[in-house]
């Protein structure tokens, strides 16, 4: 929309300037990603608290070294010039970065969802030019489903996809769309005028600054927020009939879902080994009784009890993550996950490491006294933080009825 | 206090302006007194979740009409001006102050601790001069116990209290108190120099201006920040001798919170009816699957299990006050506490309600999709609000070992 | 049994001879009566779990003492021969003979829900009748609803009720009533032949011994094992028709339940009480790292939540209790209590103290080691006791859904 | 052992009789096991609940099948005849086991135990004898730590170990040990006389019918009751002294709970497997306000948390499994073992599905309403037999205190 009547809102194009990778880096081992985000998160990102809980921009130029690393969106394959790690070496990275800043975390693995997609049902040019891109500059997706009226039973959505010669044509509102503000593309999912049932759901990449797509407002999130989320509306925004990923578009969001929701549980599992190394800091220094409270029965109950959690939580992701490779490591992974839609095991890892994760923020936020009542303690944000993992990409109540539709109902399916 | 070496910080004498009651004012009844409450609530308070969350300085002047219809601080005894509603009366009190802002709810009942000090224990001079203030004038008491190495651990405080001719010096800092920034007198306590055992714990009103007495910051909470809570130091501190409370201090500060446990636990009532409310605000008109959320079952059970819990919660908490009542209704209360000091069930209601409250706004919080994410909805300040019920004034760690201690192990104190 | 076609199931005259109680006792003070049912408790119940967990005959013959002091059927009025205590004096009563033997605590106190039903909805005659009845002599009153296909849900109960000369017949079967097997009376619950809605549901009064009622067994119960509970067949069996009680059945049965829902209730205060003094009698002598488990701090912390859950159970049943006595006390309780239905304190109390409660056991049950897995300790018994609370009278499903329905949807009636 | 000395409850040499196996019988793979001991359970074991649960002596003979298949104490390597299947195979084989009867799955698991420590810390000529022993006839093994006043902390064992020429000598008490009744052998934990430190804690192999080993009494278990679990008592017991197994004895334990830790947690799993479709199958015909109860959202809700819970159940038991397996895989895992003693992940799983377990088993008890308080329905018998979970093998407060202190404290170690 190169026009003079660009609001201040409208998507810019060049929030993120380019920094080409070396063609030549070597890909890092799982193991040398790992110690490198490591490091990032302990060296860039850790003891920012304050900061990242301002609510101010998503600080991505933070982020640039991990481009140079060739590490943001560590999940693309080699063929897009990516690392091509795995989602089970995923759980761990974003445990790491999730200790230091949930928000970032947030911000770094959720474009999985939407240039997963794109790689299982995008055309081989659609691949080509947008997955390599997020390769070469550092770049971000987004993905946007839900719908205030809908919510996010995407059945109800009412986007409308028109089709207008070799173009494509979308019009209605998203609600909550992660990285939308800065996205180098955004996979939007809106209903075929004209044609019916299941097909009629369409998922369509929808590039930066795209004129016709427009942020409506970043929502003032309660946590995460370094991160930023954002309603957008589509306004007459016409892109290529190309840029419409090939398949049923309530399915293809499932399949995306399976691997942010595995990476979003693993949010959990970092932000609660922060709580707990917290507790354990301050248990060491408070006089309680004559002791320490880090000697004391019911400090060491408790966190007993965290690190049992802790380490199901690893484990939940990991078994959910190992299934997503596995699919992914078949022939036709695409056509696979299709027909399975969404995983169990990733079901399961949102779920469970929501609900235990606030068991441990809960606990944590009884440990520090009225201290941990204050600002001076960043255990607040960790609990704001965490609580998204129960909420983001479809709450428990939605997830247990979908878990006992699809697996609990077909008793073959059942564990 | 017109005084060259005053700080800026120092303690205001003219945060509130005076604003006399006419003496021949008739005492609201109790019911009277509800329904005031009730409307202030609605009136004054409803609607401003926004601004009360936003920490900025406590809104004493939203206060001043409860003054002038003789409802601030509305326990005190009508020969002090007030009018005179017991605990039992209070609960319902609060609990609609917290309705419509916890923050204040906070404000307005934590003058009880201090005040209920002064009167069981005062002299018949301090009683007459300080609570009389209270009602002729918008007033408020803090009480300042805390310190950052001693926790809440009283015993072992460092604050000191040395005689000198007429007068106490008070020496040291006290951690968290709520009110003192602009509270007509404090309730400090400190360790007499040179005494022994538990007589050496004195408890001392001191009036607001008093030279030495300096606010150091006020704290930024994570919720309730329409309350100010600050961190206090004494350095040289003077104030005649007869303004020592008569009696043990550690004892004086637990028969006080008999009465502040009892209204911060109706604190977490009152926000637990709000939560329960703006649940079923939502869930009319939120549509689900074809209907709305409010005719889902899944949702009926959640809401009738808060409701089930809210009951009980007020059942508790009116119990306790009745106890509460019972006692200042014997002909030396004073004497009578302090025989009995904590009241089991006093430090059950604050147990029970904050531990319940948090449940209720865990499910609260997961109530509202990606929109309770947000600042859109006031979940995450009720959730930050309610959260403190279970941490001030003695965490569950804290009263559950000293309810086995107290009122266990004796088996004949036993329910 | 003076019918040749009577089957030795069924039910007999004569299982407890007559006991003539002097007409001139003077009723008991509440505290006499208190005082009387804790050395009942103790010198009677106490110490015989195994055998009253045998599943042997309901040990009626150890109950007649209770008779002898005037306090079997301590609620009913003096006008009938009772001690004629109130619901809140029943609370303790009940806990403490719960205390003693859960099962002996609820065939004592379940004879209310059907003593209750006919002392305020059946003819003078019928009260006259049997509730002198059953201060004469000991005696039992059972209450017949659930039936097989209907569960809980009595709106679609199929016995029916016949009109037939001056006398009404039932046919039909029904499932679960504790105390039939040797009640003087049974209250049954029938639907009306050719009447319509709400006014065809009744509720009879069926003496003992009445042919065509039959004991078709004894229930094999998980706990509570010193009860009987009966399922029970109506086979042609004619009763006169002023023997139907005046008023809508489905009323007339949430009135009744009223009173035991509460009762119910405090044997889990009663099991939770014994529960934390037997997990003090075991940790008083269990060794633990060089000390004794009563020194340990996660013991401490466990009974210190403990005892305050007991206090809020006790608590939530008085208030529920001082509630039912107060409509009592109106001028016309039957009337008041058709208009107000359920009290929402009875149901709460309930469903409160049952989820409490299994927390409790729970908690015991993991108290003991390896030997809380034996029977040589008694938490089984108490575990499986306990767990009655929240499945009799019905389910917490059922309850929280009419909770929501009765006391959240109508604003007005929201606490 | 035909002793005159023997009395009539030494422990029978001949209580199952020898069955030979055929030596070429082909292992099966592990999914022909598992599908063996699926068969196995759904048509030998399934459908006798209340058999299993009678107390009856442990029905040795039902499990002759497994032996013939080669597959009783499945996890032996073949060089000892056995089926050589690892730990992660083993999890749905217990799964299965349990599913149908959890006490049947204990028996057949809990050799695992004495069986590992003596496969890892036996002599060569130990291991020949009384490992092949276990294939060649239906064997079995117990193991004996736990003593009355020591409870499981082993380190105050007081059962004596003493040397007499070529033998040792046992004496003293053992509290729990399951299968001892009837196993080929049993580990004995001791302390040498003479000895000192960690060094004096001896393990040793007390084959059946040793004069001097008698057992006191079998428990009667609260679940598991088709399992036995004996006190047993040693009187100058002497066995030859190379039947003392190689190693510090509380180091050998740790290490061979690691293994059945594992399994217990397993039947956890299994229970809740078929306390999920026990609630299904009640659902499916269980009429509910005009439907069925499966069709309602709430119970959805219920089971699809279950399920969840489920999937990570197997999923943790799974991954402690294999790291079990992985330290069997290195070149020497006994002494790996004694390095790493108790893995993290199997008192992790043991801890979490007795919890969670726990869990399953109150919804499910819920669920049945009357019907389910008796014991015309099974779910009293799985809420008891998935107790055993969290207590035998070390309850919660014990692991959670250990995990705190090798996985907690030495920060390096946390996850």
């Amino acid at each position: 929309m190169p026009s003079d009547d660009l609001s201040p809102d409208e998507l810019s194009t060049d929030v993120v300037a380019p920094d080409v990778v070396s063609p030549d880096v070597v890909p890092p081992t799982p193991a040398e990603a790992l110690r490198a985000f490591r490091e990032f998160a302990r060296d860039t990102l850790r003891g920012h608290d304050a900061e990242f809980d301002s609510g101010a921009e998503p600080p991505l130029e933070l982020y640039r070294p991990l481009h140079k690393q060739g590490l943001l969106n560590w999940w693309l394959p080699a063929e897009y010039g990516g690392a091509g790690l795995g989602l089970a070496d995923s759980v761990d990275i974003v445990s790491e970065l999730a200790y230091a800043d949930a928000g970032s975390a947030f911000t770094l693995l959720i474009s999985i969802l939407g240039s997963s997609m794109v790689r299982l049902y995008g055309s081989p040019e659609l691949k080509e030019r947008y997955l390599t891109a997020m390769t070469r500059e550092p770049g971000y997706a987004s993905a946007l489903g839900s719908e205030r009226e809908a919510g996010s039973e995407l059945i109800n959505l009412t986007t409308t996809l028109t089709r207008r010669g070799d173009q494509v044509v979308l019009d209605g509102e998203k609600m909550f769309s992660t990285n939308s503000g800065f996205a180098d593309f955004m996979v939007v999912f809106a209903k075929e005028a004209g044609a019916k049932g299941v097909a009629s759901y369409r998922a369509v990449l929808v590039p930066r600054g795209t004129p016709g797509a427009q942020v409506v407002k970043r929502w003032d999130m309660i946590g995460l927020r370094s991160a930023g989320t954002y309603q957008v509306r589509f306004t007459d925004c016409a892109v290529p009939a190309g840029n419409v990923l090939d398949g049923p578009g309530l399915k293809i969001i499932e399949v995306g879902l399976n691997s942010s929701r595995i990476l979003i549980a693993a949010i959990a599992l970092g932000v609660s080994r922060r709580i707990r190394d917290l507790c354990l800091e301050y248990a060491i220094g408070k006089p309680l009784g004559g002791h320490k409270l880090i000697e004391n029965a019911v400090f060491a109950s408790k966190i007993g009890q965290m690190e049992m959690q802790i380490e199901v939580m690893r484990n939940q992701c990991l078994a959910a993550a190992r299934e997503y490779d596995e699919v992914m490591a078949l022939p036709d992974p695409a056509r696979e996950f299709l027909q399975r839609g969404a995983l169990r095991s990733s079901l399961t890892a949102k779920m469970f490491c929501g609900q235990t994760g606030w068991q441990i923020a809960t606990v944590g936020s009884e440990m520090f006294g009225g201290l941990g009542y204050t600002n001076d303690m960043p255990i607040s944000k960790y609990l704001r933080d965490i609580r998204a993992v129960t909420i983001v990409e479809a709450g428990d109540d939605v997830l247990r009825e979908l878990v006992f539709r699809r697996f609990v109902l077909p008793s073959n399916r059942r564990i």
